[in-house]
């Protein structure tokens, strides 16, 4: 089989790679129907996150199941499934509080821009979908393994409620299906802070009320005139950086929360600044996996449509393309066909 | 009048001052029956905070009002009055999301080891009784205007509810209202981190199920060994250094609370390391107004009694060995008797 391999930064190449095979009764292995690039990618992609050896890539899948190994009762072989980007039992106490992206027996996925792929922990991380989907929602269902569910943690630990005013930092596909999560999750306000036009079209179509264009002290100045001065109650920080921890931080009203879903690059938070603040700060790996059958459900009924982040689809073996238009921001995300 | 001035680290003078008086017309100004020394006020003590000049001290005050300002209707002269360290005018938005201690009129109260106190915002920050309380509830009733309702903010960040496990950290006053507080709020087991013969006591005492010596990685583990291998749901963090704060974030289990009332000194949070924690982290200076009336009803039908946490009492003219008591350690608390 083949699959994506990086080799250093800027350089991704799309090679021979042996077959998946089972290697513990609670693997699986599936033959990936679509697959895409993450904005988390771009970390090594850009040479931020080290490489030290040919790495394959990939978090985000579904597919139909090849193989199964003997502990693995709840999928089958031929049924579609749709699986999280970090691997669960999803029975240890982490994952029965609700956050199974902390699973005691945890793997994060990283081999699927490929044609098949092994899912360790497949009995507590896949779920089937009751028929094989029609294509159109392949890209949404797609979606669900990582940036839909990402979205929608940054929204839960953000705290939206119905009413509420939220705020999203970054406009990749993280931020872009945070819109979509804070929208279904009843925010009456929600101001996307974009500056690329095909984006801040997007958000709008996912229910942001409103953009801000903005960034930094600027950014949070405008934040502030629309919340009445004091920030809103919830913050999407959907980046990792630095600066957008800040922007998060500071456009937050006293008492509100920020959910953090970039994975943090050099941030550290100040523990006097937070303290005065007031503001409450819960981040992570979205435990996607407690998410899927709601998600599902809320795609097969047509209910949300986060496939539409993917701007891009190329066939697998263009997968090099793929990584330097997003890079190149000429893509918000691109999807990728075996 | 006179009270206690700080002229340099370990140097509290009681000297003659001015008499405060009404100069805004939402002041009002208070006869001093009890206040105290507090743990913060040890950062200026021992030269961690900087003295630039002479600086009154105090912020902790019951007492009874001499005279009010035009604009104060909620108290009048001869009353007992309870008010928080921080003011508040109790109407602006920050106040009605329920964070008085970020109030947009905010003042901390700064100079109450005196006869007589100013009291900025006296009309929503003053909390009267509806009679002159009984000597025995003085030192209780003292501690709701910072420690107790700084503990009771402590629980509420870090979310403690019914059934939970609960971890303080710090066994000063602050921590030791942090056990009264996540037993009123319904935790099942509650952790003590305490070295201190007398302090594990008064813990034990206050409702804590368990006494943690150690710290450091020892205390961690130990924490974990009582909770299933995983941490504590929510976590007190009551002392504000770097240590205490990884304390407290390595305690909690993913999903957890850490709810830090410790004014940070030279803390930073990394944030890749808080966001794989899943640990939800709020802080602040404590919204003591809004607790005011549920406080004095639970002190007043003698459902918790703080005051014990006053281990030593002195007349106000000796406040100097008040502070010298509490530095050393040889006291937990001190209040002062004008």
């Amino acid at each position: 089989m083949h699959g994506a391999v990086i080799h250093g930064p800027g350089d991704i190449r799309f090679e021979e790679r042996d077959d998946p095979k089972i290697l513990r009764p609670t693997d699986a292995i599936i033959r990936t129907v679509v697959t895409c690039v993450c904005g988390s990618d771009l970390w090594a992609y850009r040479g931020t996150d080290p490489i030290t050896e040919p790495t394959p890539m990939g978090h985000e899948y579904v597919g139909v199941v090849e193989e199964v190994g003997n502990e693995v009762t709840n999928v089958k072989p031929g049924q579609f499934v749709i699986g999280s980007f970090a691997t669960s039992d999803n029975t240890c106490s982490n994952c029965l509080a609700g956050y199974q992206s902390n699973c005691v027996h945890r793997e994060f996925m990283s081999t699927c821009q490929a044609d098949y792929v092994r899912i360790p922990n497949a009995h507590g991380t896949l779920v089937a979908t009751d028929e094989m989907p029609d294509q159109e929602f392949l890209p949404s269902l797609l979606a669900l393994s990582d940036v839909m569910g990402t979205g929608w943690y940054a929204a839960k630990a953000a705290e939206v409620r119905p009413g509420s005013t939220a705020v999203v930092v970054g406009d990749g596909a993280v931020g872009l299906c945070g819109v979509i999560a804070a929208k279904e999750l009843g925010a009456e306000r929600i101001i996307a802070m974009s500056r690329h036009a095909s984006r801040q079209k997007l958000a709008r179509e996912f229910g942001a009320t409103d953009i801000v264009t903005e960034r930094g002290e600027e950014g949070i100045a405008r934040v502030k005139d629309l919340t009445d001065g004091v920030g809103a109650d919830s913050v999407l920080e959907c980046v990792g950086t630095k600066q957008s921890m800040a922007q998060a931080l500071h456009s937050t009203r006293p008492g509100g929360n920020v959910g953090f879903v970039g994975v943090p690059h050099d941030v550290a938070i100040d523990g006097q600044e937070l303290f005065f603040s007031h503001v409450g700060l819960r981040g992570g790996p979205a435990p996607v996996r407690g998410y899927l059958p709601d998600l599902i459900d809320r795609v097969l009924t047509g209910r949300i449509n986060p496939g539409k982040v993917f701007d891009l689809t190329l066939p697998l073996d263009q997968v090099a393309e793929g990584y330097q238009a997003m890079d190149e921001r000429r893509a918000i995300k691109t999807l990728l066909t075996p």
